[in-house]
């Protein structure tokens, strides 16, 4: 029985790597299309979406499995609930990175704005962020996941530079406006997606401290000394 | 025992239901504050804030004890892992709430670009779209979650359609770029609410019939005959 238990959590983490795996990929190609102006792929990002959605629909029946039969208790109970939010908030993930898909596709019909650098760096950060927020899941490690919240505060900045550059050159030329005003969408998209990993971020810490830190961290700072209540 | 239990699913209910009405109402304070250029009801959307954070916690709390003190099977076991999810939900419906009403103090200061129509008309949808989903939770009534799930296209709309207009606000005039790009993204946050609306309304229909219905929806429409595999 417990071991049945261990390789069915096994499986579940096997599901949620594969799904985060995919979700970077997906923000890649993205963003990918957009620097290069190809539609190829984005056209890969929206084909790929259906296997995101997939697998957050065997995440969900996996923990609904593993809580009905399995009764887990306190460590567990919290890994498997986790893992449950932690699938819903990667397939917002993969609906972002479709929207961005979808942005570079109408981009690359028309003349490039500019050379993109901040964007690709701010889609860097975030799946920076997915990766380290999934492993600090995996290995239970929430000296990660509070890394992984404080680097937020870094994607909320370039999202405003973004932002604040793009109106500058709308005011300067109106033929700018469209392709300008689709960079800030991205640029919200991609905001968005760390917003999402500093969610996952914040569950593993309360997984791993058994006492939610959710709402005070922007506030107070992540208290640094681990009171473990598990 | 057994009426324990009841007691604690009726408290459930309850945190949700209080947590549905603060983010209508900061709903509707924030495009309120949009529409009649005031601070204070936007001010009052930032303030109330933290009560939906508490909240969030709290249901997260309460459906954690029920899980792991009453090992809950089926029905019970997919209503309190959905309640967990509709808490997140709700919370971040509460951050999006608070985007617009930052949205409306910025545009307070400047004059009204026009008078604002279809974003209330976008909101009062989103509004309504909120109530019955949670309506639909309470009541495991998973017709009424269908209908949610469909009201999301009229949503998505009118995104489509106030951002149409306000291209051309921009290409018109760039005096009118400021204010018409915090309207789109006051549009965009509206639809992300219907949206959340319709995730909630979703696992409604997933806890009612035991089966999931999510990313079928969009492609296939949604099944009319409820194959109950509960």
């Amino acid at each position: 029985m417990e071991r049945v238990f261990d390789e069915e959590l096994q499986f579940l983490k096997e599901k949620i790597l594969r799904m985060a795996a995919l979700v970077e990929d997906a923000l890649s190609l993205a963003i990918d299309a957009l620097k290069e102006q190809k539609e190829e792929p984005a056209r890969a990002v929206l084909k790929n979406e259906e296997n995101i959605n997939v697998l957050d629909v065997e995440v969900d029946e996996i923990c609904m499995r593993l809580l009905a039969l399995r009764q887990p208790m306190a460590g567990d109970l919290r890994f498997i609930t986790a893992g449950m939010k932690i699938g819903s908030d990667l397939e917002r993930m993969g609906d972002l990175a479709v929207n961005v898909a979808e942005l570079a596709l109408d981009l690359a019909r028309l003349p490039l704005l500019k050379p993109l650098i901040d964007i690709p760096r701010m889609s860097l950060l975030a799946q920076a962020m997915v990766r380290d927020a999934i492993e600090a899941f995996i290995n239970r490690d929430d000296a990660l996941g509070r890394d992984v919240c404080l680097r937020d505060d870094e994607v909320d900045a370039l999202d405003d530079q973004i932002f604040r550059e793009l109106l500058t050159f709308m005011m300067e030329d109106p033929h700018n406006i469209r392709r300008a005003v689709a960079l800030i969408l991205v640029s919200r998209n991609l905001e968005r997606i760390a917003d999402h990993a500093t969610n996952i971020a914040e569950d593993v810490i309360y997984m791993v401290r058994g006492k939610t830190i959710k709402h005070h961290i922007e506030k107070n700072g992540i208290p640094r000394s681990t009171e473990n209540q598990a």
